[in-house]
């Protein structure tokens, strides 16, 4: 029988700020958990606090919105210097009405805000903008924390994105490291021996929804999450692997 | 310190046929791992294993495809009795280049093929529809295993879906029972006392998505998923809670 696979919020996390060691603060949280960290452990850690310790903030009183910006504040009914940080975070504006703002970021995501929002952001009038970089956020805090723990471990960096065609937010992955972020299955056969002919496994997404269950949304304060009992064969990819390119884009 | 989140996949079930009694085979299953069912446990089980059991399965020799479906066929370059198939479970089509057809299936979920698939299925020429209702499905599932347990539960019919910007499939809840699909938590607090403005929770989707780890994609032959460890205070609510409707679609 296969062993569970398990989703822990890790207990005891303060208020992340510009410049802290993240991978001091999980181990220390760590700690305050039953578990020993082990071999193939993957640490889900939210966005927000990834985007904190960067320094990602920034203050609204220094942003003035260029003339675009007030054009889709007017559209969407948004704050025209958080329109302005959007912009400036986007490639392309895919949609805007009121109270919605759609965007491909630089990174290749497409979702609201440019992954820009102020909640569980500390002060007034402060944006948080997503990492520079998430993958290269997830590959230094693995590094980090396998120095440390002298284990073998998977860190995905997560945030909440709202879909199309349904209500509700999820959590998917924007930074991947250790881990297959999208698994190819092409060529397998199914239980009958037909060859799977679609399926590939947005491998790093679905455990960053699972992860999502013991993080929370609001003020729950469990900006991390160990999952565990997850084992793979396929090849290690990072998040961009789940971005699909704007020539297959068939809603732009 | 809150309790881990588990999912663990049901072994020893076999190919499931029409009329099968899934809740018997769920508690047969149950017996097989080292955790008693308890009050608060949700079963996730997959789309296909419903559709098998109530007989959704359709021989294609037996399909006409329509003028409209040949069209789709050559454009998409399916199978036109299997493009008959999802034009009659669909209420409109969104998308069709090769190997894509993308509809809103007749209970409003936008997905690929209106969740018609050949992969799990036994049989040449044979192609396995949608549950007519998954969320009378998930209903009477919930019921009978509710009855026979004596314990209260949640069940989720889950199924696997495309993403439009993401590459992979990751699986969502299309039926629900005993628990809210849908997380209503605005005007709550964040970590500093402002107020959530916009967020509502794909409850049933993260769950279904975090069971898809340990249910695979593939031969695996695991279709039921026993969740465990979640809790909430939310109202219950179905699987078309999760459905944005037609006129908040920007993507059409
Ligand atoms: N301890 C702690 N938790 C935080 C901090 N910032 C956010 N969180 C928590 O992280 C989780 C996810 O928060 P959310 O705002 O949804 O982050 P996002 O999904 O990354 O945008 C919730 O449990 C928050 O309470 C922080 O600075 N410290
Ligand atoms: N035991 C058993 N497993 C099945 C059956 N049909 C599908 N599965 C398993 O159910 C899981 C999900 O299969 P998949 O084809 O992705 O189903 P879907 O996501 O509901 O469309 C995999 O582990 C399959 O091997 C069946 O009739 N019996
Ligand atoms: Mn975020
Ligand atoms: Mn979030
Ligand atoms: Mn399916
Ligand atoms: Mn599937």
């Amino acid at each position: 029988m296969t062993s569970p696979i398990s989703f822990t919020a890790l207990p005891g996390i303060g208020e992340i700020l510009a410049g802290d060691d993240l991978a001091g603060i999980a181990c220390a949280a760590f700690s305050r958990i039953p578990l020993a960290v082990r071999n193939g452990d993957i640490l889900v850690v939210a966005q927000k606090v990834i985007s904190k310790s960067e320094g990602r903030l920034v203050h609204l009183g220094t942003v003035t919105p260029s003339p675009r910006a007030l054009e889709l504040a007017a559209v969407t009914g948004k704050d025209p210097r958080v329109v302005e940080l959007v912009l400036a975070e986007s490639r392309e504006i895919l949609r805007a009405k009121p109270n919605v703002l759609i965007v491909r970021h630089r990174c290749g995501f497409v979702m609201a805000n440019a992954g820009i929002d102020r909640s569980n952001v500390q002060g007034e009038d402060v944006a948080l903008l997503l990492p520079l970089d998430a993958d290269a956020s997830a590959a230094a805090l693995r590094d980090a924390l396998q120095t440390r723990l002298g284990c073998r471990l998977g860190v995905i960096v997560s945030d909440s994105f709202g879909r199309a065609w349904r209500h509700g937010v999820v959590n998917v992955a924007l930074g991947v490291a250790g881990l297959p972020a999208l698994i190819d299955r092409r060529g397998e056969q199914d239980r009958h021996g037909r060859i799977l002919e679609v399926t590939q496994v947005a491998y790093a997404d679905a455990i960053a929804a699972g992860a999502a269950l013991a993080m929370g949304e609001g003020a729950e304060g469990t900006p991390m999450v160990l999952a565990r009992g997850l084992s793979w064969t396929a090849p290690e990819n990072n998040g961009q692997a789940l971005i699909r390119p704007l020539e297959e884009d068939m809603f732009q």
